[in-house]
């Protein structure tokens, strides 16, 4: 069985070498890379389309695109996987776009290069089928269950919801801490140190991403906005409360 | 050597039992405590003010009213230190209303029943000698390297200019999200679940402690002022690169 991985950012990058450890993987990149993913074949655009399973690791927002440019290429009888941190988007382009000789499975491992570098045990993998034979989903469950990960199988929807507020919510204030350039102090608490790992580990995790789990998933503008509410509600309530001293 | 500590809510229960590892420790509460703190002896306000060494632990914005009451019925000679989060206030208010026969310090122990429960090695200590006798400062800063904290010597401006953007950046977004009434989930990243026990670890803390830092510290309000420009930032930058997709 040949495995692809279609993209070698920094999570491509990580997923074709965990995929390496059980399979012989090759991987595609538009742009040269200045270090390749060990045990993974570095191949042209048009072998990677050739393989039985293939793992699309780009940003969503190119997936519309990367899909009209592969559709008509990929090898009939493929299981097209996409690795995308929102479900509802990629799953309906890919509905649309890809046709009907390959099988389809949404995919999104709740882990990256930071929180999976000890290892991928108990770490949770959102599954999705969504036009597949049944013996291709239960044998990639089995799979990912094999490499420890707790796979999660639930709705586009009901995946985009929850990760709004967890997910997205955590990237959010990832991001806007960075915008005051905090700093370890040693005076720093254990609570404040989290916070700082926090920040550091969503704004390893490229600007697009960031962009993208805003944008194209439909629940985070509920999360935004919420978050904005109680943020200016403790402040009025802080402010109602204030002693006024003159310190 | 008679080690007295004055208020056992969340804090002082917990620092008194710390102590009397170590001491003869007294405890004094105004209410009567459902639970006492392990190896502390319950007294009444009058003997606990007769210590050696007497450690306030009471809310920030109590600690007025507080000294005005008991200033009077120190034991003279007795080493009075403040534990508050906050330092330029109640040391400015201990100079003024401790009369000169007690000696003072102020004391920041940057840890609480939460982030000390495993042990207090290598958490850090804010150590402020206020007015005081050069060997009672030497014989407590070493007392408190021995329990195996960080004792660090700082001036009461710079602990609060760091508190703000530490401790206080932590407590105020651990309040924020809370009012959002965060929740677990089965797909939650790593990075969901430290920001999931930041929240519920600050919101552990008492109410007053929370109000007590953003109000008491001269430099939280510049802390607020500047994390809410960052969201305007953060939410004006996605909404201008928001594709506007149908989704």
């Amino acid at each position: 069985m040949k495995v692809g991985v279609y993209g070698l950012g920094r999570f491509g990058f990580f997923w074709s070498e965990l995929l390496a450890r059980k399979f012989d993987v090759s991987g595609y990149n538009r742009s040269s890379l200045a270090v390749k993913p060990s045990n993974v074949t570095l191949v042209e655009e048009d072998i990677i389309l050739q393989s039985d399973v293939l793992f699309l690791c780009v940003s969503i927002s190119s997936m519309e695109q990367v899909l009209k440019n592969i559709t008509g290429r990929i090898k009939p009888g493929c299981i097209v996987f996409d690795t995308c941190s929102v479900k509802i988007y990629p799953i309906n382009i890919m509905k649309s776009l890809l046709g009907e000789k390959v099988e389809i499975i949404g995919l999104h491992p709740m882990f990256g290069p930071d929180s999976g570098k000890d290892g991928v045990e108990d770490l949770p993998l959102v599954f999705i089928p969504v036009r597949n034979k049944l013996d291709a989903a239960e044998k990639w469950k089995k799979i990912f269950t094999d490499y420890g990960m707790r796979v999660i199988e639930i709705t586009a929807d009901l995946h985009d919801r929850d990760a709004a507020f967890t997910q997205g919510i955590t990237h959010f204030i990832g991001r806007v801490l960075n915008e005051l350039q905090l700093k370890e102090s040693n005076i720093s608490t254990m609570g404040y140190k989290s916070l700082l790992t926090i920040v550091e580990q969503t704004c390893n995790d490229p600007f697009q991403l960031f962009m993208d789990l805003q944008h194209y998933n439909p629940y985070t503008h509920d999360m935004r906005h919420k978050l904005n509410g109680s943020l200016k509600k403790t402040m009025a309530m802080l402010a109602d409360a204030d002693p006024v001293r003159d310190l």
